[in-house]
């Protein structure tokens, strides 16, 4: 790509795709995050970042979001949604940032836009072990430290999308519980997406107006306190439900 | 931007906004577009596309959608928001689209990414006449032809997208309408975002339901027919209600 004659500075990019994996386990909602390792100065330093990295000419986007996902955590074949373009010319204003990726890539950077997906998982998914050097692992959302470049922000925009999306779909937060749960499991669950806590027994009438969850004749077992009775999530017929 | 040393082939990309802007004249959903002019083998030929152009260096892509509205149409102040990234490399396959980005931008064009906004507007808004070149106009949905790009394809994703956004946010509909509007306006309108016809007194009872589309004491004058009771969409009770 080369200037043909002098114009208007008309941005030169690279395009990335970050991958925003969420995942419950149960009393915490977390993101699945790798490890970055650099060095400035002559020093090791070591941080977290999204699993994410530069695409290749040959491939579209949602192709490379799959790519990057699974060559760096060992996770394949998740629903994984674009939701949202980040382009900030202040993505790149960590000089820190900027080295890493010069060094990783063997490419000369100057602004990266980068595209972001997001996906709710099992939080049981094997993770690849034999990727040692990016070591991905869960991470609860509260312990996140200051991530590379904006993945941060670009968390706290996935956030807010997952909210919007289940609104109307809410069938993506069973995306993230087992087979079978407890109430108290997935009011848990509704408490962490929505940010604000849920009364015990509206609770019980909401899920009774959710056709979709299905009471199962199983209790849990072993438990110290009164065994709670097992739900599953009906995909049928929540399908004939909601249209 | 150059390679440092041999790699996988990284994608060296260009990057664009484009606007699906939507207008409603009471009776049909148009698309704000834009006339382009090329040159084929000689032959001038004329077609249109979305209002949309790379972005230059120093912009975010938010201010990058604002600013090629404007431009290209003389429209400014909308509430653009982004809804998808199309990073096909199919993008680029027609080459009649090739020579005419080429010529218009004076690069080479491998492969352009483009981040797309959509709003809804009120559709007596100004264009502006200035811009004799791109001579942009409101085109029905129905009636528009095959566009420059995968444009086409973008305005049909960005409607499938506002379906979406209406299910948790139907207060941006009533920004294609004018102040003070029928019911039968209303549901014209309902109809053609939600693709399917409505019965007339289920939508008179949907309209009860809507506690901020708010009866006027005013009606229609000069109509052959019975005159309409006008209404209004009044934000803050809409505010109010949907928390």
């Amino acid at each position: 790509m080369q200037n043909i004659q002098d114009e208007p500075p008309l941005a030169n990019n690279h395009i990335s795709v970050d991958c925003v994996v969420i995942g419950f386990d149960g009393e915490k909602l977390k993101a699945l995050l790798v490890k970055r390792i650099g060095e400035e100065a002559g020093d090791i330093y070591n941080d977290m970042k999204l699993p994410g990295s530069l695409i290749y000419t040959d491939e579209d986007l949602d192709e490379a979001a799959q790519r990057v996902l699974c060559e760096l955590t060992g996770v394949k074949s998740v629903n994984l949604i674009q939701f949202k373009a980040f382009g900030s010319k202040n993505r790149t204003s960590n000089p820190k940032d900027v080295r890493w990726l010069e060094r990783a890539t063997k490419l000369k950077v100057e602004r990266i836009v980068t595209i972001a997906y997001m996906a709710m998982v099992k939080i049981d998914r094997t993770l690849s072990k034999s990727l040692e050097d990016y070591q991905a692992c869960w991470v609860a959302l509260e312990d996140i430290k200051p991530l590379a470049f904006d993945h941060n922000l670009i968390i706290k925009e996935a956030l807010a999308y997952i909210r919007q999306f289940v609104e109307f779909n809410p069938s993506i937060l069973f995306d993230l519980l087992p087979r079978k749960f407890t109430a108290a499991r997935l009011r848990t669950l509704f408490e962490l997406v929505y940010g604000k806590s849920i009364d015990v027994r509206n609770f019980h009438k909401k899920i009774a107006l959710m056709e979709y969850v299905v009471p199962l004749e199983e209790r849990q077992k072993g438990v110290a306190h009164r065994a709670a009775r097992y739900y599953k999530f009906d995909r049928k017929l929540y399908n004939k439900v909601r249209r």
